[in-house]
């Protein structure tokens, strides 16, 4: 068990949170329409291919970062730091651990970025730099300790949750985030035979922002959905009723995670990534001692926490899709 | 703006999160029934005059503490912190701000524990060693990721989610948590003539662990309310269903507050202490440079989110009663 | 308790439902933009000065029509009939009764229909012949067992649920409506004086369609509020925060009435009609020998069913204004 | 579609609702500890080998009896009609029709019944003649428009919402329903054979208060559920939550129904019987010449509302169990 590095001393709180995702889509316009209209994103802003989005309460210009392209993929993922000594340190380690790219000199809505990859091979963007967002007077917000207007529109999503990547070596994902970024290990599954098969990791009182499964095509670095958070389980079945109305594929659910407990929808977005509809309800994990909760191979296959099996798709689609 | 402590360099992290209260109550019976039977909580322990309880989604052995007792008032209030490390910074900062009272022993559920007083008189107690929450075949969950089963009885409070103190010096209790805490000042209330009347402080992602607000009976060191989570504003209305056929005297609400926009329903349990039921939805606080928002004299008389003004005896009941 | 109308025989079954409700406006287009922006109706048709509108699982053409006009008031509201002899049951019972005014020929959405006043002068009208809902291309549900598709606008409001009228005689329009059209007389409230303030009547399962309370501004024929209902009581809530958003003045709640249990928020429209969001839940009153539950002055003095205090504008504001 | 008995001029109203089901058990004490501490069914009654239960909202003495039995199936079930009148007007329409069974003097909770078999052999009642539920100190509810008080236990179960019987021949027991009893047909499935595979009647505002499906066994008269209603989708998934914890054994859900939009949650009490815990919204039938809504083969086969398939158990579960 030492490998999951339980108590190691002292708790690294140098990651505030999951910042922004980028994905590419080779249908642009279809995608931000099914995030606006649909999902109910913001549109904050649009720079040459790209259009940048966010949840109401997002703090952030955006959260959600659309680039037109020929493949879906996933672009990058970004966290913020808590300070810029906290940046410093994660970027000391993560070239420690022979990970780093290097440094980008910002985008719309955030500074300087220190980039990396996983050793899948995602690209992970550390930033503490930011803009935040500057509400419109057609999004300035009645209460002012709200990031912008309840859009009261299709699945009204509140804030970034958090993402999901497919890898092929989960244990060497899930221990470089710790070990780089000090991530906590909340859940874990674990098969008889050793083979770590996911891992939730945190940086704060979520239960989890990332998420490694395994990839069951074998396949590098791909993604498996972004996730973002409603307040309630009504409003997840909600979306699904809006998802048949607007003709969104459903893929899997609603229905409820044994892991982590989020009562989920996942729907596919025109230009084919896997978009969460989730609702942890009033869960977080604030002990700081937390040991991290390894399901089984036998627990799994009971299913999710009401009895339904996970859909066979949840192991191998992914973008970009395997030729 | 200084006196805010916004940005100061990096943020320190030294608490996990609000531990629990100890209430002595003059009607121990009759409080504990409201707790476990009208309100849901689960007892863990029973030692002496005091009675342990916690939510079922509480990690550790007791959130709440009943205590039997001549008059009702809070006896103290206690934060786990991150770290044995940030035990020792917090117990010398405290020291350097001349507020200390010293080490106890421990008590059920945790170790020893290092006692201080806000500059009005509140007791705090700050703690690692704790001892966490082992279910009984009769609270075992479904769920090994879940503290404790579900209990499907009355308002079914998830976890404790904060406390609310009254102080004759709002901004001297405010700033004492700061410093020596480290904790974030999040919300707060500022009249015209610069007093201030509220401040909601955090260590973690809840929007606010501990709020302050000013005492109208000028009685130093008095309890305002102590308020556990539920998962939907739906179960705060339940809350309010339930209550009037338990015959729980509801002071305000079901509403929602303008600050924090806690949907809140507030009832006096029998030994005169104020509870709330509250729900954040999926609220949290993660930007690490999270600006204070200060409210107005003039936005307060606003009253709350929806309109509601608020209630009177909110500025004046407290524990203990004033003679 | 006989002129309450106990148990008279065999109940009739004449009246189906509320079926429309035509609003004069001075501020049309405004009040076009509430019902259909911030409330979630669907327009299904234009006429003259007239805006027709439905919720989305109204099944007829429209259940609001809303007509430019100097002065806000009600024009007319309907019910529709269970058969072509079921209306002229009533009509000739309207006729004996001497309230009659006469048969028009339609409008849009229905055929002829016969038209009667109540005592205080509220003008009614009887309708067999009705045009259902067809829905557009862009209004097409996914299930056809559903009127239309769920809009994701707004508060989403579902179905025409109830309308209140205000009536200088009580009594003595409740007592009409249960002869003329066989309605059942579910709740209301006496005073200690034996005058009757409220009276709350159904045609149908619902708790009650029409509901009649004492102006006291003595003025005959005002009308009080139209209700819409949403199915959970947390939309009611989502209401009242999308209300604050969109700048639609708040009246009154959230909150629960006692009577009839319906969650309520009351809104004003730019036109100065009153507008209900309600939630019954899974309430329904399907005994057809249901005494009438009869509220007294002291049970009214307790307030709404949470506690709060009716607002003393329930007593007054209505519509057209009193001069 | 004559057969469908569209409009065929003035609808009978001469069902009241859906009164009570009596459940044979091989498991008494587990079948009533099940309904009454997983459910929040309420006791009003034993005698002999029968408990008598009620949803808190149940006007009624009763609407569930179960009674000890070698087998479990469900011994018959009654609608309460609406006058005396229409008691003898049914009791000939039944004689007429051949299926007359003849009088009893009553049960617990009502006097004297006609019992009928449909043409599959279930058994009906009919009665008039009923008790209603007298609180007692522990029920007693806070408002008193309210049958019992809120149990604020397990489920919290509020009335009886509709039963489900298997049946070989569809269309004989649906036809038998409209001829003799006025029953409205609201949805059905038909299979590109012209099969009758499914058929939902109502006598009231409720979509359905009873379904007929086909038994693919082959085995007439038997029984496939009973729902309850409660008021709230997130009721529906907590009871799932609540069933995971008492070990209580879920077939199917949850999910929303395509035909007639239930959201529903299927459970196996303990002597074997599939028990629906429901929530159909604020949905009513209220149009006196509803159109039967008829699903086809191909509509079927796309699943439920939001896709889910129909489990395979839901053709060939039912009680009493086949051989």
């Amino acid at each position: 068990m030492d490998e999951m590095r339980l108590w190691i001393g002292e708790p690294r709180f140098d990651l505030a949170h999951l910042a922004h995702v980028e994905l590419i889509t080779p249908t642009l316009d279809e995608s931000v329409r099914f995030f606006t209209e649909f999902l109910g994103l913001i549109e904050s802003g649009r720079k040459g291919n790209s259009v940048y989005l966010r949840g109401w309460d997002d703090y952030a210009h955006h959260t959600l970062k659309l680039t037109a392209g020929p493949v879906p993929m996933m672009e990058h993922f970004a966290f913020r730091v808590t300070s810029p000594e906290a940046l410093d340190r994660c970027v000391a380690e993560v070239e420690k651990a022979g990970l780093g790219i290097g440094w980008i000199d910002g985008d719309e809505g955030h500074g300087r970025a220190y980039r990396f990859r996983t050793p899948d091979g995602h690209v992970v963007e550390l930033i503490w730099d930011i803009e935040w967002y500057q509400p419109t007077p057609e999004t300035k917000p009645a209460l002012k300790n709200q990031a912008s207007r309840f859009p009261a529109r299709g699945c009204n999503l509140r804030r970034l949750d958090h993402i999901n990547l497919f890898a092929v070596d989960v244990r060497a994902c899930r221990v470089a985030l710790q070990e780089t970024l000090g991530m906590r290990f909340t859940e874990g599954i674990v098969f008889d035979d050793g083979s770590e098969k996911g891992a939730w990791l945190t940086s704060n009182n979520k239960g989890y922002e990332v998420a490694i499964t395994e990839d069951a095509t074998g396949t590098p670095g791909r993604f498996h959905h972004v996730c973002y958070a409603v307040d309630t389980r009504e409003e997840v079945l909600r979306a699904a009723d809006i998802a048949i109305e607007f003709g969104a594929p459903i893929e899997y659910g609603p229905h409820k995670h044994a892991i982590q407990q989020t009562v989920f929808l996942y729907v596919i977005e025109p230009g084919g990534h896997r978009v969460e509809i989730g609702c942890p309800g009033a869960r977080l994990v604030v002990a700081p001692d937390w040991k991290p909760i390894i399901w089984s191979q036998a627990e799994r296959q009971r299913g999710q926490a009401w009895g339904l099996q996970t859909v066979a798709t949840f192991h191998t689609h992914g973008t970009p899709p395997v030729k």
